[in-house]
């Protein structure tokens, strides 16, 4: 997606040991028009996978995954990382963040993903990809099926990818990044 | 806005002690054709005020924020619940939230507000008004303008409005609850 590419190189900030900085657009400050264009592409990409729900992970997941499901008319649920003393019945699942580095669970209710749902996983970031398969984890244990997953940023050199190619679901990223080094960014293709 | 109101009354689920069970559409599963008709009425209602920037707290602000930004167009900034180690120079303020009985503190980097920004914060609840006053602390740090506050849901018995009358800012809340008892759910008006 050009437009985004181009906003990354210009607002981008490549830090050391292979983080992004995107803040001042995706996932603190955000940029709703650029965010709207990014909803409208994953709705153009996952156009044929008849999808019926999006998945997303609290807090930075939200924004695209809202604008997403606004262009395809379907929900979307975000998993959260604390149980609320509201929701009786929910599924769980593990996920490490290198970035943070450390280990946090997260929840979503059994109520929102039924075992006929198709449901379409959207994420700012694939990096190692286990927030990516946490959230296949809950969609398995909700026995639905799990017909894509949509990325904003890819960090290519983290290799997330390869832990879910092969699951026979069609993945997207939006902005491919084979090197971060320098101050540079360094896009595939 | 009475598409919300019929929404809050055919989905919603009054619990005891004033807790208000929404997660079916705004703040775990989202209806995001309801929330861009939020977003929508946050824009028409605050059309003359002039907002620079939208101010928020992950993580159930973020969606009917992101959609009044889109409408207005103008950025969003989400509050944290953790500084990231990217963020060096944060503003920081404190919330006492009464429904999980916990206290926790937000950050705001101090790059993304200006004094010559003027701020309207939407959060999708008003209770007892600890966030929104938290809020209203961070513009203040920043030596910036608030213009206004929206709500989606204000829980009037809870009495937060009074907490943020007098500050000589616009303030807008979408459903107003009356009471909450019984698993009855009675509005203003």
């Amino acid at each position: 997606m050009e437009l985004l590419k181009q906003r990354i190189l210009r607002d981008g900030k490549s830090l050391s040991e292979g983080v992004l900085k995107v803040d001042s657009f995706i996932n603190h400050q955000l940029d709703c028009q650029l965010l709207m264009c990014i909803g409208v592409e994953f709705a153009r990409r996952f156009a044929y996978t008849r999808a019926t729900k999006i998945l997303t992970i609290e807090a930075s997941g939200i924004a695209p995954a809202v604008m997403a499901g606004y262009c395809m008319g379907i929900p979307v649920i975000y998993a959260k990382k604390a149980q609320p003393c509201t929701m009786p019945d929910a599924l769980h699942s593990h996920v490490h963040s290198f970035t943070k580095n450390k280990d946090y669970d997260i929840v979503v209710s059994r109520e929102y993903i039924k075992p006929t749902d198709r449901v379409l996983c959207i994420d700012d970031f694939l990096a190692y990809g286990s927030a990516a398969n946490a959230l296949i984890d809950i969609v398995e244990q909700a026995q639905a099926t799990i017909v894509g997953m949509g990325f904003v940023i890819e960090k290519v050199f983290q290799h997330g990818y390869d832990t879910l190619r092969n699951k026979g679901f069609q993945i997207e990223s939006l902005a491919r990044i084979e090197e971060l080094s320098d101050g540079k960014i360094k896009f595939c293709d």
